[in-house]
């Protein structure tokens, strides 16, 4: 496993690979929403206001159909940045890893068959809750029922992510849990200063330690819900959280709740623990000494500019994206060259 | 295997069984929900026309909780006769098989995470037409995104449904398609009479031989579902429908869309396979030479009068309690005899 570099905990990250390398995997991409994507100069998914609610619902679109059924544009920046859930399909697809989506509090539901959560969307937590209690403690609860579900059909459940926004109520979760991160952004010029004061501001609202309290304040429907599942699937099986400071939010929520880290690791990109401006590795040992499994993606060779701009600062992770292509070289034994490749031609498909 | 009898296809019961035994199984409860119920003296679910919707819900809320949730009684006649989701939550734990809902156009949604198809429920055959062929051809479509992760995800997939009055819509579907059928019913005086008026009246609606006019016009949202679900996880795993007539009706629907019966049983309970008033094991005969398994339940041993009336020809199956039943036993090795004292256990507790 060339491609694939371990952090964090290196002895449980060995066994991680070892226990999984050429098992079956399932890869669930749980879609939400937090007005908190409003903010101007927050989020670079969706270039408009009244598309950022959009972007889960497509991406899930995307790597069901290749292509999106909800919107009609590709789901590209203009100067052709794709979504990451293009790596997400390309590694999917060329593993065939079955995937299922969850929607916990989209804005609006995608146009396929979904797991539905029943939940609301986030509100912007700059102004307000993002959610009650109540809704709290139901994703959780219908969170560790799924995750029953799924860790009982795999050797390695995949969780991934679309939430427009969500490094800024993953920092807010984690600093409402008195860790100290800094969070990395889809943009190269990440807008620290704007997130820290979007936290900031929200943290004078939470009232007590109570980590339903914290959540429900500064959180968003993703962070509950991918806690619930991943605190009763990894009691079955291995579970590869997909993502960068989103899942240590996860983890630090989790915890409260009695999860050890038992089977756990993160699964991301290169392009997020290269990240200057973040610091996941450190983020995620404050919380559990688990294994963080690196996709050590080769983007920046492609001849294609918009695959490049990964390894130049922008996306550089979402949609499960480095957790689906460590899925597929563990299942597959592919190497990330062989994988560039594919993700070239899915892009000039849909170019 | 002493309590599965296999009627149909010998060899390739035998072969299914030795395929399945001691391997992992996934349950899947498909509800939905056709006005057609609402006709007086059609159905025993629901004591009230009021209440028939609630059916489907209270059958996946009392397997996934032991109770429900969207009613506060007992899903349970006045005098005792339980639903057979009892049976159904009773093999399940006793198994230790994950189980997950699918919402097929309910009339109302269940109190717990389930995969939603985005479907309408099905309109009273007996007036008009019960879904659009739009609707009929999202069914499958959405059915075959959930069949191939469903199918990915276990040794055998087990899909139970629950619909009330879904016997009638089968028999329109069945006759539909040219077939002579006696359905079952969940009351031991069949209203054959009644269902046969409703479906000869339904029928002359139908103006071609198209198989998506037929289900359209006199089926249910279930039937497309499971089609669908089937058709493309019997390509990947060992699939059991679990039920009587309905499943019939799926299973000449697949079959107009070129599916071969490959990997397939139907499993039900020997209060359908006995009942006098309908012919199982020759509707399915006249599809696909295919094993039906049959469990040979010991509910007229019961001391309790609610579940030995399962054996004098009430409610008989549904909920997918006869597959359910079936996958315990080949996933455990237990026999119906255990099965009874747990079901009593079970029947004890919500009492």
């Amino acid at each position: 496993m060339q491609d694939i570099e371990i952090l964090g905990n290196k002895n449980e990250g060995l066994d991680f690979i070892d226990k999984t390398k050429q098992k079956r995997f399932a890869f669930s991409l749980v879609i939400s929403y937090t007005a908190t994507s409003e903010i101007q100069g927050i989020t670079i998914a969706g270039e408009h206001p009244d598309l950022i609610k959009y972007t889960g619902p497509a991406d899930a679109e995307f790597i069901h159909y290749g292509y999106c059924k909800s919107i009609s544009v590709i789901p590209m920046t203009p100067d052709g940045k794709p979504t990451p859930a293009l790596l997400t399909k390309t590694a999917l697809e060329a593993a065939s890893i079955p995937s299922i989506v969850i929607n916990a509090g989209s804005k609006i539901p995608p146009k396929l068959p979904f797991i539905d959560m029943n939940l609301e969307y986030g509100k912007n937590i700059s102004s307000e809750a993002a959610l009650s209690q109540e809704e709290i403690r139901k994703a959780v609860e219908y969170g560790r029922i799924i995750g029953r579900f799924l860790g009982a059909s795999t050797d390695c459940l995949v969780i991934g992510e679309s939430i427009p926004g969500g490094t800024t109520t993953a920092l807010g979760v984690l600093e409402g849990f008195g860790l100290k991160a800094l969070v990395s952004s889809s943009m190269p010029d990440n807008p620290t200063r704007l997130k820290n004061e979007v936290v900031k501001n929200a943290l004078k609202r939470v009232q007590s330690n109570d980590p339903f309290d914290i959540v429900a304040e500064i959180g968003d429907p993703m962070i509950p819900t991918v806690a619930g599942i991943l605190s009763t699937s990894s009691e079955i099986t291995k579970v590869l959280l997909a993502g960068g400071t989103q899942m240590a939010a996860v983890l630090c929520f989790a915890k409260s709740m009695d999860f050890n880290g038992k089977n756990t690791a993160i699964g991301t990109t290169s392009y997020i623990t290269d990240d200057k401006s973040a610091n996941l590795a450190e983020t995620v040992g404050q919380i559990f000494d688990i294994p963080i499994l690196v996709a050590k993606l080769r983007l920046g060779q492609s001849s294609i500019p918009g695959l490049r701009s990964y390894a130049e600062g922008f996306v550089k992770e979402g949609a499960g994206a480095g957790g689906a292509s460590i899925a597929c070289m563990l299942k597959t034994g592919m190497d990330a060259e062989k994988l560039l490749l594919l993700t070239e031609k899915e892009y000039q498909k849909i170019t």
